[in-house]
């Protein structure tokens, strides 16, 4: 089966466009792009996104306009990689975040839970010919989950092993990590936040470069420096790397504010500036361990890593360094790239919904059950 | 296969629900009721639909809410008919339309026409555990349709007759026809607004009587008037009656602004008050039948009366003069109830989208093909 998967993250840049071929449980990449959205696209649906008001004229458009977008995205990387559009078997799209309530708010004495995903689904359908699955998120959340993460299915389906125990650790702006127990079914499957992946380190960068660097590329400034001990002491107290999984975390707790607050006060403490990077990159690296140590059933044998954080060689040493008996590769080795695992995660999502495979992990959601998510818009 | 239907139109007053038997091409009804939406929640839905501005969270939660209040209409009529709700084998649902774009609005140079029904399928097909069908306009106007009428489909399915050419007559506010020829396919059939139905009349009854009355009940006040037809010929001059079909009007060309300009004008003219009923109520029937004379291919032998007017005597005898050689009958008298009739057809709808039969009538939307409309939420 021929499969394209469509994401778009948070910061709505624009949308990741993978295609794949599945065959029995093996997964090949056979194209990946990221299409950028349209620079006053992108700043209306940042408007959204970020509660300023709006009409519903708006919405309505924009998860038109979306629906449009995302077809042309498939279009052009097919076009570019030679993929006839009529090979594909399907379309699986997590769609444009625009609001995400997990907490939810009441309706009468009912907490009522909700989000919304837009770029409609019927257009991807109408105009590539493929039937396309999208908005996984609803019934997760129906059934008393966060309706996220849902990459750890992915996980699940393109990394489990029969005889080791695994974890695919992604360090993006926040770190995440699933445990994949050797012979798992998606009910053993573990998935949470371990802490901040590159934001902090990104966030010192920027206030030590004036801007000028946005982050630590290969780990290179903070390899010049020395990880001062008091301090990461006093950082490992964070309050969220003690609390129990499942568990999510953001910029309210690592963000911008966050590091302004951290910078003011090593400063005061007079630590160099290379210091404070390997400092903070030590903080990631053993949160990440900590979590491990604390909340999985084991060690795992094996630790697949992706996302930007990967690429970061002290972090990886470091890392290494506190778990010495496990191996670490990454995703690339084992044939799918950092760059393309999350719309790589959304065409698999859709070929287990299309397969009525349950595609949700409790573990990771906390939803009641397991359960067969997306909607399905036909050609 | 046993089907639940739902339906809220655009006045936001409630959802309809009707439980239905399809067995071949018959048609049982077994039940059906109309839910009143609570006061606050349909304010804040008539909020969103007047371009007041919200926020993107009021949509996301709204979408969430009417998913449950859907549910609990359904699980309701169910208990009420002595129905088991784990006999029905599917639900569709149109959902309550917060915003529709036929006409579009540009990205780029692109015209994007768009449309946004809300209550979440995947919260019904969760909590009902019924496979749930719903957004059924989007494709449509994907295919370059206005995504709406969508009632005719069913109609079709309904009346449609191997020797007679039928028509399905609806006379709410507005009054629209399906034109059903004789063994016609849906490729055949025509469907559009007639002109004004209910809403001259009820307007001038509401003028009348300071808003003490809302509608000509049985048309009796209509009975005691008379005709003038200098008025009667005037009306008929209104240019949306030329207008070739496919089209479509409502408050925008017959609502409260019209009735009360024409008011003024008739009162002036010293009509007396049943006179003018009775002459709007003639205005009303012979733009129907002008709309057969000019539109139709041929007139039909049967017309199939449904909605609120179909109760107005005057209204219909005033229609069957009209039409002399054409029969008349109501919708219930083949077992379809006139208020029953749009759940049922979104019924009809989520039937044929689950056994892949197109369920758009491009003589009626304008699409440019056939399609198999509404995306398929799982439980």
């Amino acid at each position: 089966m021929r499969i394209a998967g469509l994401m778009s993250g948070t910061s709505a840049d624009g949308v990741d466009v993978a295609v794949i071929d599945i065959k029995k449980d093996n997964v090949r990449v056979l194209g990946f792009e990221t299409f950028e959205y349209p620079k006053e696209l992108r700043k209306n649906i940042l408007d959204l996104c970020y509660g300023k008001t709006c009409k519903v004229e708006d919405i309505c458009h924009l998860n038109f306009v979306l629906g449009e977008v995302f077809t042309e995205s498939v279009i052009t990387l097919c076009q570019k990689n030679r993929i006839k559009l009529s090979t594909i078997d399907l379309i699986g799209s997590h769609g444009q975040t625009i609001y995400h309530n997990p907490k939810g708010k009441l309706f009468g004495k009912k907490v009522i839970r909700s989000t919304l995903q837009i770029a409609e689904p019927s257009i991807i359908a109408y105009r590539t010919g493929i039937t396309t699955v999208a908005d996984f998120r609803p019934k997760d959340m129906a059934a008393g989950g966060q309706g996220a993460p849902l990459v750890p299915f992915a996980d699940f389906f393109l990394f489990r092993d029969k005889k080791l125990n695994r974890a695919v650790q992604n360090i993006g702006g926040i770190a995440n990590v699933t445990y994949l127990p050797a012979n798992c079914k998606t009910e053993n499957v573990i998935a949470f936040d371990t802490g901040p992946g590159n934001m902090i380190i990104d966030g010192m960068i920027s206030i030590i470069s004036k801007g000028r660097k946005k982050f630590d590329r290969n780990g290179s400034f903070a390899e010049k420096g020395r990880v001062d001990k008091n301090t990461l002491d006093a950082l490992l107290k964070h309050p969220f790397l003690k609390i129990r999984p499942p568990k999510s975390t953001g910029r309210e707790d690592f963000g911008s504010r966050y590091c302004k607050y951290l910078y003011d006060k090593l400063i005061k403490k007079r630590l160099l500036p290379e210091n404070i990077i390997a400092t903070v990159t030590a903080f990631t690296a053993v949160s990440i361990a900590r979590a491990y140590k604390r909340f999985l059933p084991k060690i795992p044998d094996e630790v697949i890593l992706c996302g930007g954080g990967a690429r970061n060689k002290i972090l990886i040493k470091m890392l290494e360094q506190q778990l010495g008996q496990t191996k670490f590769l990454l995703s690339d080795e084992l044939g799918i790239s950092s760059d393309a695992k999350e719309a790589v995660s959304f065409a698999i999502l859709a070929y287990a919904a299309v397969n009525g495979i349950a595609n949700n992990i409790t573990g990771a959601t906390g939803a009641q059950k397991p359960l067969v998510l997306g909607k399905i818009a036909l050609p």
